[in-house]
């Protein structure tokens, strides 16, 4: 049996707020905190102990994770942090609530930057990115401007057919704490999901979704199952 | 410049109880959290941003990582966790406090197994170590039913040689999130200090001490610089 438990982060100080975080890097709300709490309790109950964790290099990732698996009594697991799982880059919305974008906008372009496959937000301007930071100079990754949901399953497979299949196959329970975007991309790849029926996945935070893998990493079922049931 | 950064985790609710806790995998207590925040903010403070993390496999080293880490804003670099940095097996002295020790066994030896060199406490008995659990077997590790500070050195020495070296050795300023014990080991053997003299040693929760090293890793100083002024 191959598992992964994937995990998209509990509540965030913006997505309580309703504005687009994207690479910005806020901090879990109360609400996310306890959300990472009972996702851990939840692994705990269904028997299901990561072995290994990967993470994106963003807070509200990296605490969930740690939250988690602390109250799984899992806290102890190799972890593996990549930029590669990071949030899709919102571009210019990034700060901005989806209620100004939408009237500033309109509903039309506001649900294409929201749930289309390959329409990115407009670039962040230059000088507008408090997100630049020392974390990826130092990694040596260029920031993007902004992505589509295309662009991010672009620069994620890499990481999941190296770092993450390579787990899967040594036989090891994979955590995997993410974003919304990220887990839409990954999701759409593993179920096989068309470009244009992606718009309607959608992964609720602090929820974790179980998959299980054939030998040839194929999901046993069409689609993960919550731990939660179907909230 | 190389270099690292020791720190003890914050209070643990059995440190706050005086009891020994060793191998067993007591949390932090609400004043711990505050001191690893506080240790993180001294990290940033004085400019030094760790580019990597050691810790134990304890959830006390665990916790005060990640909340030292996320307060200077670097929770996303590399974590390696091991065993080999876990805090002395304090044998059957675990989960005993330290005043029922003390009139039980009498000053003598009480004051031997807290600050000798090479006496270990009497043995943990097989049924009551609560501490024998899944991570240890999962990582074909045998714990020990009791340790010395001399056993201590022995198994912390070929990760410090290994692991953290090769890191200062590349440049990397180090964090090492460790316990009481480990650390006394290893400022002995940073700072060449004689068996004999290893009892007065003393490293207090949650106080970064900083250690420069020369490109043969030998210390600048003739021992580490506490961050946070000499308490």
């Amino acid at each position: 049996m191959r598992t992964l438990i994937l995990l998209r982060h509990g509540q965030s100080v913006w997505n309580a707020a309703d504005r687009f975080a994207g690479w910005v890097d806020v901090p879990l709300s109360d609400v996310g905190r306890k959300e990472a709490a009972r996702a851990g309790a939840l692994f705990a109950k269904a028997g299901l102990l990561p072995d290994v964790v990967h993470t994106s290099l963003l807070r509200r990732a990296v605490s969930t994770a740690d939250i988690a698996l602390d109250a799984a009594d899992r806290h102890w697991i190799p972890v593996q942090r990549t930029w590669r799982l990071n949030e899709r880059h919102y571009g210019a919305l990034q700060g901005r609530s989806r209620e100004e974008v939408r009237t500033r906008f309109g509903d039309e372009r506001f649900m294409a930057w929201r749930r289309s496959y390959d329409v990115a937000p407009p670039p962040v301007e230059q000088d507008a990115d408090g997100d630049r930071d020392a974390r990826y100079r130092h990694l040596g990754v260029t920031v993007p401007e902004t992505e589509s949901l295309k662009d991010v399953l672009a620069r994620l497979l890499p990481y999941w057919e190296s770092a993450v299949c390579a787990d899967l196959h040594a036989g090891r329970t994979v955590l995997l704490v993410a974003h919304g975007n990220v887990l839409r991309a990954l999701i759409s790849h593993l179920d096989r999901i068309p470009s244009d029926a992606i718009r309607q996945i959608t992964v609720p935070t602090g929820e974790p979704i179980r998959y299980e893998f054939t030998d040839t990493l194929r999901p046993t079922d069409s689609h993960g199952l919550p731990l939660g049931g179907n909230p």
